[in-house]
């Protein structure tokens, strides 16, 4: 396992700026629970949102976009049959991430998911119960050997997050409960993921800048809010007003085989 | 009319606490206007919601989950199919709750209504407009009687609220005006009594359990927040943040038929 | 060029009067993203949402809606059978909204919102993008000439607003940067705007004084709110706290020709 490649707090600071300058555009296919949410948190980064799902049409969209993600969230007719139009035009030249929400709760959702995984994504956002369901050792499952094994890299989210590309892997324990109160929070990540994809090539790197970002940004929140309602606010304008300076500051992150072996294992806090 | 059975502040207590203490999860079948409020009210309670809508997945969601509501809030093909589907499966083993929102507007959606609730909803979550659409009495219509005529349980919103199985009632007056004032404010109020019924099995007390938590939320938010848009936002923050003695001291509730004869006839105040 | 008829100040405080004096209902068919705030900020303003997209239904709901809005931003098949017969339906006797979101991004969007635009929508409410996607002369597209040319309204949203029936226009200068950064301002606008047709006939008139509530609504807003998350309740507070005084003292408008054609010119500030 070799060490991730730099100063995650730094690269991410810059990642940062490169989305506030550009005029980048995201686009979503996702569940109707989290679009405002996750249009609101790309636009507190300075990207811009679109989220339609006709089949007819998302291919202009996605063509002139920047990034895609593709979420499972709400999973009706129309989204799948948008996801398999939007997917062949994504794997064309922009990078996408899969989230495949809930998909242990449906066979028919892990089967799709599991189609998706297959076309290789650029990253697979998910937290751990989504992945034992994909994977097939199940509870077992390793982020590392899923990445390798299907040549792509994972952003596990938890307590602890956990991005790897089966090479190097990284954890980010930045971050509040209040995240876990809110919905669509992962989805909103799972956005920043794509949106950081479009201004870094490296996915691993791109991908725990995103989780950083959001992290930290959980934690400023919670101090300037009273409960999980207050904070679905604070943590836009958190995003919003990230520098480089709090992320120095407040990153807890730890690289490499030997300081991940235990989070890997347990799933526990740095 | 008999009495209600038993206290109810201190019942709420309790099964707010069972919320919190058990892993519960809510499918909900509810309007995308609704969706991420109601699936944020949800999780202030300590309950994971569910939304699919796919009818070749809702009835892997539905069997393993704790407690459904049925909103009609959007009235579009896919989620009529997913209805269908749920019902079915709900009515196997786990509480439902109908949500028929605006069944005043339209014929197919009172016959719709009307339809769901020949196959005995465990609850009816509705205001005064949408009890007068589908009762056959109309605007004279009483809790009581739909209640008693359906075998379910009636869940009346309003300036005071009125829950009742045709033997008992009770009758709450906490609240505030600005719960009108956000959209989703009673379809979030219904997936809490859905939550409520996962955990108590009178449906009536879970009804008033749960329309009585979100009563005192909502006094409490409106004394920490500046007109409706905060309000959304603090109500969530208290429903997280309530506790017994709060309940205990802020309830304002009159049980059996001699306390509620005026409330039921007039509508009015407590 | 004629002279705005009468002080736009004034009559936006009259018109705000009436939407909270009046029962009045707005049919909103609109995107995934953008229902729950558009709801919520019909409501701030005292008026009813209602967001049904059900072909078989929909008639009715338009036929006793005091406006339409239509809202292009996902453009499902659904939704678009349901604006057939909504806008037939609204055509017989209530105002509509067009609100072409995106057009620029999709050849069939296009096609779908210019064929809208021969429907005489009673105000077309769009950006600089959008209203160069559907006017013939692209990018050099004049507001003025769009509001002759289709025998509608024009209110394009900008730095500075620009509202123009062809013969009269009015530039609205309120507003704040943050309006940008938060999903579904522009479309809760075109609901605004949708509210005021209800209780003003001259189009013009009742477009510029929604969007002076808006922008005004957004200045009082981000001096309250510490970024775009917060910011978005505090704008829904700040239309349910609005008074005459309030627009009196913040309106910045020019009217007429003379004062108008450097802002159609440049899109400059006044």
């Amino acid at each position: 396992m070799q060490d991730f490649p730099g100063d995650l707090p730094a690269i991410t600071a810059v990642l940062l700026a490169r989305l506030r300058a550009k005029a980048l555009r995201v686009h979503c296919i996702t569940n109707g629970v989290a679009q405002n949410f996750t249009a609101n948190m790309l636009l507190a980064a300075g990207v811009t949102p679109s989220m339609t799902i006709a089949p007819d049409e998302i291919g202009s969209f996605v063509e002139s976009a920047d990034a895609l993600l593709v979420n499972l969230g709400t999973f009706d007719a129309e989204r799948r049959q948008a996801i398999e139009v939007a997917v062949a035009d994504a794997s064309d030249g922009i990078p996408w991430v899969l989230d495949p929400v809930f998909v242990e709760r449906s066979a028919q959702r892990a089967a799709f998911a599991g189609q998706l995984v297959a076309r290789r994504p650029t990253v697979v956002r998910l937290n751990r119960a989504e992945l034992s369901a994909l994977a097939p050792d199940g509870l077992a499952a390793s982020p590392v050997q899923f990445a390798t094994e299907n040549a792509t890299t994972v952003a596990l989210s938890g307590e602890t997050d956990v991005v790897t590309d089966g090479r190097c892997s990284i954890a980010i324990s930045n971050g509040h409960p209040w995240m876990a109160r809110v919905t669509a929070m992962g989805c909103a990540g799972s956005a920043l993921v794509a949106a950081c994809l479009a201004v870094e090539e490296n996915a691993a790197l791109a991908s725990a800048a995103a989780l950083l970002m959001l992290g930290i940004a959980g934690e400023m929140a919670a101090e300037r809010s009273r409960g999980p309602g207050t904070f679905a606010a604070a943590i836009l304008d958190a995003v919003h007003a990230l520098d480089q300076d709090t992320i120095m500051r407040r990153a807890r992150v730890a690289s490499g085989f030997s300081g991940l072996s235990a989070v890997l294992e347990t799933g526990g806090k740095l």
